[in-house]
């Protein structure tokens, strides 16, 4: 999950300096520093790559930009024709930044730290470039679904493609795991979620192991509910993350039946809140999950009012309970 | 589910009557008027109450509006203080107005139609209170609840109270069937959700039983995901209504292994998009949870830019089915 951010004051700092989030993100100097900051300062296990999810659009000639405060604008692609004008052939300009932010990191991790690289899922990014925002219900995307199923299937289609170079790319330069995050997996009807979550994953999985056989691979099918039994099988993931809701019972079943290492689910405003509330939860996962195939993780990114003092105490009871 | 609202012009005839929407909702002749609305054009087997969840805090005291295109907005309840000014004592003359909707409505539609009432559940309607409005993630009622529980039990338990007196009244007055909507049961980890989700909906469950034992109680936790089968179990209501995202596979689960009738899932922007993709799901629901203890429903209530001509399709599909 997402380990860099507002939350740090040396985080700010770097990102005063970039100018415009995306010139962050395209910024191998600076995407390294903001990387490793959350290790210098914590310790953790692993480095998630500081990037974005809507590089991809963006790097296919799509307009991307990011409104302080409220999160990414894009030109909407609303017909067959914004499809046509996405150029699939001009991505590695800046797939190349993010890479040599990859290949600075490895080089400056120490080696035991893994590095994660990520992609969004096809239909998450589809989400806001259908969409041109964020929206609580995904509406836009899921219209076009269902009103013009051919072109937002190609749509999806171009997404595979690009993502597995994107990804490919990202291993080759040094990224140790990958993740997949499909922050919106969760307001599909099970039809459509085969169709637009399950197959596309299972896609882009099947094309990594083929090119970087021991690369595990990271699926975080968010909201996916009981539906995420039927995502690790048929996608044939390595690696799960749950979200906040989905309950540790279920973790635990996964683990056990799906030959699956599962990951999550502390609630990102447990790391607001603190006190007794982080401790009795922090304890309760551990204990719950115990002895099976599973990384303790967060249940989403870390969000900007948290306190540091209280990652680096989440840091320690986890270490303490070792 | 919303079966009355602003995709219907008769609906906003009335509405331009009323003034604000909440005179709307307290004014018993207009009210009944809209939820008969949708039953004279489609002839529905059910009506549902026109009201809002957010009676329940008007009539506690704290200060409710409705912005035009932006949803509710509350003073925000943030501490005990806040908590100590409401006053369970004055809320009979609001119940009052919605009790005398559901008598007329009653009164009015044929006898084989059933009338549902319903209430938002405590934990939902908590979280507008305590955020002063919707919001996606329900951060400020999450964080009340880690922060100081004492206080936010305190609400729940209000919430319970005031609950039973308003579903037992409306049952009084004529609702056949009462629901529970819990639209924002999916935010929280699984013993949050036990403790301000299971918890407070058995609560009530079991107080109208003792009062009402021969009235189905129908469940509604959305996003409930993989939890929804302990939600079942747990809560004792005798219905479950599935959100869109909830599996058809797992509802048949449901209603076969919980002896609970289940309800639900068609995607509301189904009847916005209508076509071949309405018909072919449909006839999936149908197909899927024929024989089994089902009530054909949508999986969340109906959107303001629904072509009404697809509500009378799907109903004739439905019926040509049967």
């Amino acid at each position: 999950m997402r380990q860099a951010g507002r939350y740090l004051p040396e985080y700010r700092k770097v990102r005063a300096q970039a100018g415009s989030f995306l010139n962050l993100c395209y910024n191998p100097e600076l995407a390294s520093e903001v990387t490793l900051q959350p290790i210098r300062r914590f310790g953790l296990d692993a480095a998630i790559l500081f990037s974005d999810i809507l590089v991809v659009p963006d790097a296919l000639g799509q307009r991307v930009s990011f409104v302080e405060g409220e999160g990414p604008r894009l030109d909407p692609l609303t017909s067959a024709a914004d499809l046509a004008r996405l150029d699939k052939l001009q991505v590695g300009t800046k797939f190349d930044l993010v890479n040599e932010t990859v290949a600075r990191t490895r080089a400056a991790l120490p080696p035991e730290v893994a590095l994660i690289g990520f992609c969004g899922a096809p239909w998450t990014v589809a989400t806001y470039m259908v969409g041109g925002r964020g929206s609580p219900d995904q509406a836009d995307a899921r219209l076009m679904a269902y009103r013009d199923p051919d072109t937002f299937s190609r749509l999806i289609d171009l997404l595979v493609e690009t993502s597995v170079q994107y990804l490919s790319g990202q291993i080759s330069a040094g990224a140790d795991a990958i993740q997949i995050f499909d922050s919106w997996a969760g307001s599909l009807p099970d039809n459509e979620f085969d169709r637009w979550v399950v197959a596309p994953t299972r896609h882009i999985v099947r094309e990594i192991k083929a090119r970087h056989p021991n690369t595990p691979i990271i699926g975080f099918p968010r909201a996916a509910g009981e539906k995420t039994t039927r995502y690790v099988r048929e996608t044939g993931v390595d690696g799960v993350s749950c979200d906040t809701a989905f309950s540790l019972e279920a973790m635990a079943t996964l683990a056990e039946e799906e030959q699956v290492v599962v990951q999550g689910n502390l609630d990102p405003l447990l790391l607001v809140a603190g006190g007794e509330a982080l401790e009795t939860r922090t304890r309760q996962i551990l204990s719950t999950l115990a002895g099976r195939p599973f990384v303790f993780n967060l249940g989403h990114g870390i969000v900007p009012q948290t306190p540091p003092e209280n990652v680096a105490r989440l840091v320690a009871l986890i270490r303490n309970q070792e």
